[in-house]
């Protein structure tokens, strides 16, 4: 059996596109069906389409809904590595940024001026996310040249626009109803704010980490030595927000883990620096669903991040990451919200994926025995 | 532009496999071309179809040539992760057990009777490899069932055989004219075997290296620490075999590094115990080139592989590797030896990758601009 798919880069990482259609057709379960072709369970990957990190293993299926006001539907699907399954739990805002393009692509979307305007809407979380592809003289460029920080070659813009993104998981911002609480961990009480937007995310102080707030740069490599504390932390805070009835039953991808502190003296061009952790590691850039929970709480007065930034609503605020500076922004229009990121995406390869096994059937011995 | 590929997995590696003339076709020289499509430089490789491991960054490029003797000519590409360059200077066993596969796929080989024979010529190296896939009843099987060690999934079953390989990157199997060397790294000397077959080999005891031959499992740890004096000790083995004039001119491909020991009492289904080092890195399996190094070491009274398995030339050679014991055989007939192999090799995907940008041409500042 053969399945086609695109693989594009979104943001920092790379995403496997398939349509739902197509995915039907094989008339396998995409529980089953998708850590087969990605070569899961192998810590390699090596049979397979995927590339053995959390952030090269991701699939993102598309579809034209039936709606009117929205243009491709898209459901995420975090392709498990060591493990032959799939977390649907949260959405992907770096793989997010492909959608657009592939719409355009695809010849769904007809470029309309300078920036082509795509509404799309992610099945995980709800959310609406306005996507903006910029169409110079109303078509994509020959040659994409846009740049950001994390990715060394250039691709086509996009903004990505989280269209009132408070309590899209938990019904509300604040889920707690506290702008900061306190969870024991380890032995210790650690002062943390829980907030829920793009994705559910729960902060901390770098300083209570015992790391250095004015060298972040050394913060991957403390954050390491700590993993331990930090899930048992973001357990806890699984189950304060409401998103599992225990810690140990806690989703692998949300909440996601920030850790924050005022950027250093000598940093004049963030207003925060953080660093994230995604499937239990530090991220290598910033998972951008998370980035959306750090704005809203950056305008929350009260929240760690309120603290740090004085709690005001300026329309950008500038992330200090292990990739550099990341810059959000926020609009209100007509009594909505759109709070967004720009990042690039670009189609890798257009590609049929081989697929030998009919899955679930049982292995014929006669056969296995003859080509051997 | 667009250049086709098709993406194959051949035994522990994935190899992105072009033709000759379809890279010939883009007007560009692969040194610049293929770093480019795997997303070199980067350590990540996010914007490419490299997999940011020396195992997952390689490309094969195939071709028919005019020579009736031979059907298939490849040359194997080592594409480099954090460096834009390619390193040319050896073959991958591994990779090799694409070609065949290929060839049938492509119909560039008929397949005839239960094992279809395909003369395949590595241009690297100058060795002919003689590939053996099995076709039951004259056909690929619809579904491939053949297992090996370190690949979780089946493909199809690749017998690699190197003929004649002794001397075909300097001349002579023992280049040095010894079975045994000393060589003075990090203020220690140590008594190697330096050995031409497949590829050039040092070969060092896992005792001196004060690892326990018992636990072989624990060796890959043992040997991330000693990186350094490996390294060095490779680089003047590469002198001393004629490679290089010079410890800092060695290349990063050859010679390899093999340490070795005997198998424990326990084990009764190796013949000797081993773990490479390829790209100054424990391979997770074994580089199959340097295997075939190993099995006319074992053949060859006085190396330290032959003072292992005591010099006698029996057909097979079962050798413990990280991922499960991988066995080599000989057969010698009409005054030319063989020495193999078996591989399974699958193709994952069909592709076609998109290069984006015109390589070597200036960037257009004024596009650059209005698409930001």
């Amino acid at each position: 059996m053969k399945i086609e798919a695109e693989w594009m880069r979104g943001g920092t990482s790379k995403c496997w596109v398939f349509e739902t259609g197509q995915l039907d057709e094989t008339g396998t379960s995409p529980d089953v069906l998708l850590p087969r072709l990605f070569g899961s369970p192998d810590h390699r990957q090596i049979d397979g389409v995927g590339g053995a990190t959390s952030t090269t293993s991701k699939a993102m299926i598309l579809h034209r809904p039936a709606d009117a006001g929205v243009d491709v539907e898209f459901t995420f699907a975090q392709v498990g590595i060591e493990e032959a399954a799939v977390d649907w739990g949260s959405n992907c805002g770096n793989c997010s940024a492909v959608v657009g393009l592939y719409a355009i692509e695809k010849g769904w979307v007809v470029p309309d001026g300078d920036v082509t305007r795509i509404v799309t809407r992610n099945t995980n979380t709800g959310q609406i996310i306005i996507q903006r592809v910029s169409t110079p003289a109303g078509a994509l460029p020959i040659v994409p040249q846009a740049q950001m920080p994390g990715v060394p070659f250039p691709g086509y813009r996009v903004g990505l626009g989280f269209l009132d993104p408070a309590g899209k998981t938990t019904g509300t911002l604040l889920p707690t109803g506290a702008a900061t609480d306190t969870i024991t961990a380890g032995g210790t009480r650690w002062t943390v704010s829980m907030v829920d937007a793009g994705a559910p995310v729960v902060m901390l102080r770098a300083e209570d980490l015992g790391l250095d707030p004015e060298r972040h740069a050394s913060w991957t490599a403390g954050l390491e030595l700590q993993l331990d504390t930090l899930e048992h932390i973001r357990r806890q805070a699984a189950v304060r927000m409401g998103l599992a009835a225990t810690p140990a039953e806690a989703a692998r991808a949300v909440p996601k883990v920030a850790v924050v502190a005022a950027p250093a003296p000598s940093d004049g061009e963030s207003d925060v620096a953080v660093v994230m952790l995604s499937m239990g590691k530090p991220h290598p850039a910033l998972a951008i669903t998370g980035s959306i929970a750090l704005t809203l709480a950056a305008r929350t007065p009260g929240t760690l991040l309120g603290e740090i930034t004085g709690g005001t609503a300026g329309p950008t605020l500038r992330l200090r990451t292990p990739a550099g500076v990341i810059e959000t922004w926020s609009e209100e229009r007509d009594g909505q919200l759109l709070v967004g990121v720009d990042r690039t995406a670009r189609t890798i390869a257009t590609t049929t994926i081989h697929l030998p096994e009919a899955l679930g059937t049982a292995v014929d011995a006669s056969l296995a025995s003859a080509t051997r």
